[in-house]
């Protein structure tokens, strides 16, 4: 595949007619298993249905999963793929949302900004520090038709490019509320995070933090769990489950030693959260090991969205409110007979009887 | 630093003396936080107290840990210095023992077996299928002093050099039976593994795994959940706890925020297990958190050894037999009034009254 690289000439380019009037903007939705961008013209408001000029699909931009250069690669990648179906140069960029995972911290928003700012620079021949010029006062979340989520804020009040970075929580909870940001998301996907926004504009987050750091509820967390229980049974330290015979049978493995060769060879998150599947089904199956590992990630998963709640008082004063609750990831919509996102809202609904629950429609990636 | 690779020419070695009779052996423990290579004159028997001509220390060679780059590169790195320092050249290497962490399956002892014979080879001039002839058949394992664990298993019928790779695991229960593959093994480090023997020579092993496959236990399993806890603390999921201002403190770091680029920074075993005194010291302090962190550790150290034992019979058929149990690695040693090897003895002795707790006097690396 040939790699755009944004410190490097794009070849198509050179051959794209000029910019359309008004130019276009970006929005990067980068997860722990893929990056998606779309292309749209730059107008404001958008029209509805939105005109999703072209869309790009990439790899794990999420630094902490597969380090620096491949986040940034993958961001670059589905950038310069959108730009070249739509037939647009970087030129003609006016705004750019990243929402992406394992933005954690300014620094990481910095960190994603300078990688795009490095010369030549994304936009050729412009003034960086003109093309940096903060433009985002007023915010505009779009939800691009019943099959994306991608939230982009800007405000065209120049001709300057703008850069947006935040959490892809932040578009996830604008795919479910239409664009407002207000209420909790709960994205369970290979990572999981808990995100919340009041009417006001307080924000409050939980978990999110990877799997070194405790998200036992994530797509990760559960298959970790569920190779953890395959070597305690086969060393005596667990009970005999099922997943033993499932998951050694989908990797062709004969052993569960083999596993650990497995595991370490390469413990890039989505790898490993590729197993969830396996996990449901083996607990449809009536395995009592798998059904504990997802009862527990339905408990970890709830936690999260308890903690953004209280905090941020959705709930109001007699816990009774209504809110939205946006429930966006692969975690919560891949399964069959186990619904882990059903069981979810159960436990909300106990805590707090006003949770909304959302399951936007979003279009399966790729 | 001078690095020393085996596909290159060792400039020292021109300028040793021809080989002493006999020539050397090398031992080798490597760790996951360090590894230390050890050179002594072959000769079988070894006299007491053993004649150590030289000690290398370098940094993790476990590949699950590091990569095998890195880990290769420590396992030659320390037997070139070891080498060096005993002023003799890889022509006069008779055995090798190389009792490595991470070593949990043939394909391992294969891998690093591979390592060392790639041409120009470890011996200049040997033919590499002679060189590598499988010549161990009887064993020996000598304790070298009373500082230094290290097994070695040869036999010099001819002048041929042999490598035996094995886990760390047989090294350290060598270090405590003066020799002897019989009872039980923990180690508890950075990583962490139970080890058992037979009289007969069978072998089970619990743990071992690393902290994708749920090694709790290890003073990584230990310091993520430390870290863990602070994230909870943090965004409301989990109880205030002094580990927050601790670990922060440690780090210079000023929000648990920080903490996610830290993790992730460089997540090598070694570097988070680092946080294990600190854990220690917030527990003696009376923090709850950090005491339920270490009595989990506790319970899954000694799980481990539970579950060795009974797959071995060592404990006899009612379960009061006399068995060596060796414990080896620094969450065991590094406490002060909060003694994690205290506890775990404590738990097994309850289960085994037969069990008879063995600290081997190591010499503190480096």
């Amino acid at each position: 595949m040939k790699r755009y690289r944004n410190g490097e000439i794009w070849g198509f380019e050179s051959q794209v007619p000029p910019s359309p009037d008004g130019g276009v903007v970006l929005g990067v939705d980068g997860g722990t298993t893929s990056t998606v961008c779309v292309c749209l013209p730059a107008s404001c408001p958008l029209p509805e249905p939105l005109p999703v000029l072209s869309r790009a699909v990439g790899g794990c931009s999420n630094h902490n999963s597969v380090g620096e250069n491949a986040a940034r690669e993958w961001l670059e990648e589905v950038m310069a793929q959108a730009l070249s179906e739509a037939c647009c140069s970087r030129s003609s960029v006016r705004a750019v949302c990243l929402a992406v995972s394992g933005v954690n911290h300014p620094s990481d928003q910095q960190r994603i900004i300078n990688w795009l700012r490095q010369a030549p620079a994304f936009i050729h021949g412009y003034d960086l520090v003109d093309w940096l010029f903060i433009l985002l006062i007023n915010s505009f979340v779009g939800k691009l038709g019943d099959n994306e989520y991608v939230g982009i804020l800007w405000r065209d009040k120049t001709n300057k490019v703008t850069f947006y970075v935040e959490n892809d929580a932040v578009a996830a909870m604008a795919s479910g509320t239409m664009g407002k940001l207000y209420g909790c998301v709960l994205i369970a996907g290979t990572g999981t995070i808990a995100y919340g926004f009041t009417e006001d504009g307080k924000q409050a987050r939980a978990a999110g933090a990877g799997p070194v750091l405790g998200d036992w509820g994530s797509g990760y967390g559960i298959a970790a769990q569920a190779l953890t229980a395959v070597i305690r049974a086969h060393d005596g330290r667990g009970p005999q489950t099922k997943l033993t015979k499932n998951i050694l049978d989908m990797f062709e493995l004969s052993s569960p030693d083999e596993l650990i060769g497995w595991t370490y060879a390469d413990s890039s998150w989505a790898r490993i959260a590729a197993l969830v599947p396996t996990v449901v089904s083996t607990a449809e199956d009536g395995d009592e090991v798998a059904n504990k590992i997802l009862y527990d990630s339905v408990q970890e998963l709830a936690d999260s969205i308890i903690a953004v709640v209280k905090r941020l008082r959705l709930c109001g004063e007699d816990g009774k409110d209504i809110f939205p609750l946006v429930m966006v990831g692969g975690v919560l919509e891949a399964n069959k007979r186990w619904d882990i996102g059903k069981e979810v809202v159960k436990c909300i609904s106990k805590v707090f009887p006003g949770a909304l629950p959302i399951q936007p429609k979003v279009r399966n990636q790729p």
